[in-house]
């Protein structure tokens, strides 16, 4: 046998023990999904010294091959990081559970009763890069949701990755439910990722997280339908009738709070009524953060600094301490802007005038669309959704942040006492 | 310049104006949209003379070509059917607009007030066989919903699609929304289907509506999603606390009412408990209808003129009058013949125990399950929700009957006064 059928059947096996596992979770009580994820937490608890070891091995192996620090600090755990891991799984266990909520009921003049009401996705493929915490995040949110999870870490979080897993295994035997629940893909073969977005039989959904190369390969190659978000380009709009002390402190949250999320603005627009009496201000209070800007020629003109920005700036994600800034003719411009080079993310408006702010808010054809607020809150948490899985640009299923409620489907219950139809 | 690169060329510009009109059709007013389909539901009504010619041709093409009756049938139009084609139309301009409901609103501790609001998909494309109502039902829902259509019906009636479709412009005209709301593909060239399927950037969605080797072909090759149903191998289960009344009328009724929609009744499931009780009644009432039976040797022992069913019988949707029916033990029996056999459309089962009836529900992973009532009611107007434009056995966005929520999605609109994230 060829090592890709060894893959394939592989990966068929682990695709038809998913299957069964989700049939067994969808109907797990709540209590022995929060029982699991307890048992879990403490696992990784007393785990400690194992995971570390796992990690220092991983770690060692990506410094040889020198990663880059950001990657090698992504990769990195120490015993606060498997707390907060640890803290994430206790928490989760906490959030409501969306299996079983009826979402809506209603009676027919027949007599006949009809509720929708939740039910988990099925199997839900993920595939991220190495940050061994998401084999924790990313497994607990689907077992909390009622969804067998197959996992695809990176490379060089395998060892860590397996650490984490055996915990989770060991939390769902304690809570007596099936050990397939969760599984780790245990081969870096990049075959098993192909293998995977082919299993439209077994995997109900393919959840990619990580950068825009990853994702793209995944949205390209999947017939299991792909929930992600493939850019983040949010957009600040400074509109003529802003607060100039909104304005300035909401851009400099949005840019550089942190600068590699992926609701982190990226181009700032402002309304070339206000360039003179708003921009200066703006500008200032980023260059002492210490951003970098790339400006139109209206915009350069105010500051010999900025550099001029290019057509490329306008679709460029930076994820860094980077802002580009253009005028734009009022909010119609700013709109126009936005369909043209915007990623469907997250955009915001900063205006007193609240017709203006609506005009935006219908408009704008975007995921999340704000006012007033800093696009830094494109997040589950911040939305009050408990923990999410990632950020939806998609108009299918689920649009936004995904979190519990948005890993499952519905389906209808009819109750009748012999109705047949005429 | 080869016929394949005008096709392709020919596509992309559809696509480019269908995405455009979408997002005229997304800030239309209800008023708007209704006076739309009220002005095509007239129009229909004064083109009469036309749309008849038009069908006369298709008609005399068909014949000429042999189409079996059932398909003859389908593609004839008369003076009734084209009133109940503009009826149609004016009872979806009676239906509620889902764009624009607030699906959801809450405040944060922060201040921030989030809610979520339903917005259109954008562009559908919808590909059907040769049944012109489909152009006027399919194109008002996607109108009505805020959603550009791209339509593609079977070539035997492209005349009559083309009458009809100049009706639905009329309409668009009058109520001066873009004419590129509702475009009809005008070639039959089946390179047009294959460059529709990969219009990623334009199109939103494809819903196939037809057999099951056309929607196979469309899931298999679309890079855009895809909401359908494949199969509709629905199962009545006869449970030992079946009401006998209700056992033969339920079941006759799912299977005999209409044989060819996709609810009716493929196969029936009897606990072993009550086959010499409740069975024979039922088979009586089955064979006086004319219905064929195919049975286990059980079953079979219980009236010879009913023929042995193979293996295959248990995964074919018969569309037919014939009912294959396998002996269970007990709703547990009945719930794992349904995982392995059905197509996770609509199953029942009939009992007066609460219990089972619960067990049942729950543990049957279709869209539609139902307790003491006709799987012929899988429908979206039986379920109150105006017109369907077919039902989904998918999982990932809609479920079920496919009505107007379900061709929206939704956006987040976030209302601050300066918030900025910690």
């Amino acid at each position: 046998m060829t090592t890709e059928h060894n893959i394939s059947t592989m990966m068929q096996a682990m695709g038809q023990a998913a299957k069964a596992a989700a049939q067994s979770l969808a109907l797990a009580t709540t209590d022995q999904k929060n029982a699991a994820l307890q048992a879990a937490a403490q696992a990784l608890r007393a785990q400690q010294e194992t995971i570390l070891k796992a990690n220092a091995r991983d770690m060692e192996i990506a410094e040889a091959r020198h990663l880059a620090p950001a990657l090698l600090d992504r990769l990195m755990l120490d015993p606060a990081r498997i707390e907060a891991m640890a803290g994430s799984l206790d928490a989760i266990a906490l959030l409501p559970d969306p299996v079983g909520d009826v979402m809506a009921a209603w009676d027919r003049p027949n007599g006949l009763n009809i509720s929708r009401v939740r039910v988990p996705l099925g199997v839900i493929g993920i595939i991220y890069e190495s940050r061994p915490n998401v084999t924790a995040d990313a497994g607990a949110l689907c077992l909390k949701s009622g969804n067998a999870a197959i996992l695809r870490g990176g490379s060089e979080s395998a060892r860590s990755s397996k650490a984490i897993h055996d915990c989770l295994k060991e939390g769902l035997r304690a809570a007596r439910l099936p050990e397939e629940a969760i599984q780790v893909i245990p081969t870096q073969d990049r075959a098993a990722v192909g293998e995977l977005l082919g299993l439209v039989q077994y995997v109900d959904i393919i959840v990619p997280r990580g950068g825009k190369s990853l994702i793209e390969r995944v949205q390209q190659d999947s017939r299991v339908p792909v929930m992600a978000h493939l850019d983040g380009i949010c957009h600040v709009y400074i509109d003529k009738d802003a607060d100039l002390e909104k304005a300035v402190a909401i851009t400099l949250n949005a840019k550089m709070r942190r600068t590699g999320i992926c609701g982190a603005t990226e181009t700032l627009l402002v309304d070339q009524d206000v360039l003179d009496s708003h921009l200066p201000a703006i500008i200032d209070a980023l260059k002492i953060a210490g951003c970098e800007l790339r400006g139109d020629k209206a915009v350069q003109a105010l500051d010999e600094s900025i550099l001029p920005a290019q057509e490329a700036d306008w679709t460029t994600e930076y994820l860094d301490a980077i802002l580009s800034i253009r005028t734009v003719d009022g909010v119609t411009g700013a709109i126009d802007h936005i369909a043209r080079y915007g990623s469907q993310h997250t955009d915001c408006i900063i205006t007193e005038n609240a017709v203006t702010a609506e005009i935006f808010l219908t408009q704008v054809d975007s995921a999340i669309v704000m006012h007033n607020s800093s696009t830094q809150f494109a997040d589950g948490g911040e939305f009050g959704m408990g923990a999410e899985i990632g950020i939806s640009t998609g108009k299918m299923h689920a649009r936004g942040p995904v979190g519990l409620e948005q890993l499952t489907s519905y389906k209808y219950q009819v109750r009748g006492d012999g109705q047949t139809r005429p």
